[in-house]
């Protein structure tokens, strides 16, 4: 019982469109395209005022599906550590300002010399666990996104679902909620017990994001070689439909890192994103 | 009770040479670096009398660790994937005749235009099950070697280990033998529940080979840019006690593709690895 996506179910994250114009313009240009949301980047409000970014959303008829990203929670001191952990807390805030429904956790790993995976999982339990409460009160889920593992070593130490559920576990055991996930097809796909833990997060509510995109083979680049949706591999619509079944109904936001879609002209983009959404997932 | 490593105890991988001397070269060098053992390629054997071979490691004073590696079995027809299976049961007998302990088996993934991970999967657990009872005969284990998902598309749909048990125990319900695991601490570094499948092999005896290198923090390439022992950010000496405690007693294999290192002479990258597995394992 799986319905056609439709644009109005979708939404652009902005940094598909390269972080270029600015986010007035942004914000037109995805609403005229016919998308139903957006999701903006904190680096986006740089010298912007939230109260009429929002504004201008919500005239431009467009909902929010979350606002990236975290900073990196591992930190070598526990001053750095204690600064990472408000940065994030004021980001809740703009989140809450911007009406998005999540702020999506990209955790860090490895700080500084440090080798151990699991000091630096420690520090991401600790970190978001001192937010759940703030996060809670201006009702902005924390959405632990993880991340493929190649980028284990200096982006995140959360490298599948089957761990971030537990994480979501460890810091909310009685899932009251205020964390959750955010599920991006790019990071999730290759993994075999996926199936199972979509079912698992949609069964526990945790589920607040699905991101699209798609992985192309060869990959040229770690982090800045992610595909438009069906000139990879990955099974987009199946992905889509599994986390569907499992209870969600948010948007499908389409995050594309690539520096050659950042080389063609935003509207472009735009046009073929909304074809792909149609057609490939 | 975790030894000290010594050098006999250690094992050259011919790929961590660049495969640039022939085969006769090759054992002659590592066997003077001071190595217990090698674990050649088929590639290597090219040309060559396999007992011949077999003959001179053995005068070499050199253990055999492993034999590299299996033919992708997912294959678009069912021709090629006889194919595939053939070919892997005569390098079964290679491995038998050089006294290769294991077959290494990098598994495949998607072939042709299918973007079905659970159809790639499907085809490699048919093919090893097809390759059981003549590996149990030759006495050479069938050993599934995860690989690092960012290799799921083109090169194993099987990239963890809790993965490879699962499908060694689909393979062999009743742990007669014959299959098991190849632990390379590249390909499971990352992973959250690496300590406790590596206890779990441990426990069913399915660790046959342990391989060492060093993932680099950026990674420029997702094949050729592994990095010596003690370059880069894994943990290599706890990895390497964790399969000792789960009852591994073999070798230590020093196994890295780079472009850097195939730059430099064999003679230093054997004294290189040399030291570093003491220091850095």
């Amino acid at each position: 019982m799986v319905a056609e996506l439709k644009l109005d179910r979708c939404s652009i994250n902005t940094a598909t469109l390269g972080h270029r114009s600015p986010i007035s313009t942004v914000i037109d240009m995805v609403a005229r395209a016919g998308f139903g949301a957006i999701s903006p980047w904190r680096r986006d409000m740089v010298g912007c005022d939230l109260k009429a970014v929002s504004r201008q959303i919500k005239h431009a008829g467009l909902g929010v599906s979350g606002y990236c990203r975290s900073t990196y929670f591992p930190a070598v001191s526990r001053e750095e550590f204690a600064r990472n952990v408000e940065d994030n807390r004021r980001a809740l805030d703009d989140a809450a300002q911007l009406g998005a429904p999540c702020f999506v956790l990209v955790v860090g790993s490895l700080a500084g010399d440090n080798k151990s995976l699991g000091h630096a999982r420690h520090q991401v339990e600790d970190g978001i666990g001192q937010l759940l409460e703030h996060a809670r009160k201006v009702n902005v889920s924390l959405s632990i996104e993880p991340l493929h593992p190649m980028t284990a070593a200096d982006r995140s130490c959360v490298t599948s679902l089957r761990e971030a559920l537990d994480l979501c576990e460890l810091i909310d055991p009685e899932n009251v909620g205020g964390v959750g996930v955010a599920i991006d097809v790019y990071h999730v796909w290759w993994d075999y017990a996926v199936k199972e833990q979509i079912a698992r997060a949609g069964k526990n509510k945790r589920i607040d994001a699905f991101h699209v995109c798609d992985w192309l083979s060869p990959t040229r680049d770690l982090v800045l070689d992610r595909g438009m949706m069906g000139d990879g591999v990955v099974e987009i619509r199946q992905l889509r439909h599994l986390v569907e079944e499992a209870g969600y109904t948010g948007y499908v936001e389409t995050e594309i890192f690539s520096n050659l879609w950042w080389s063609r002209p935003e509207e472009e983009i735009l046009t073929v994103c909304a074809q792909r959404l149609l057609t490939e997932c």
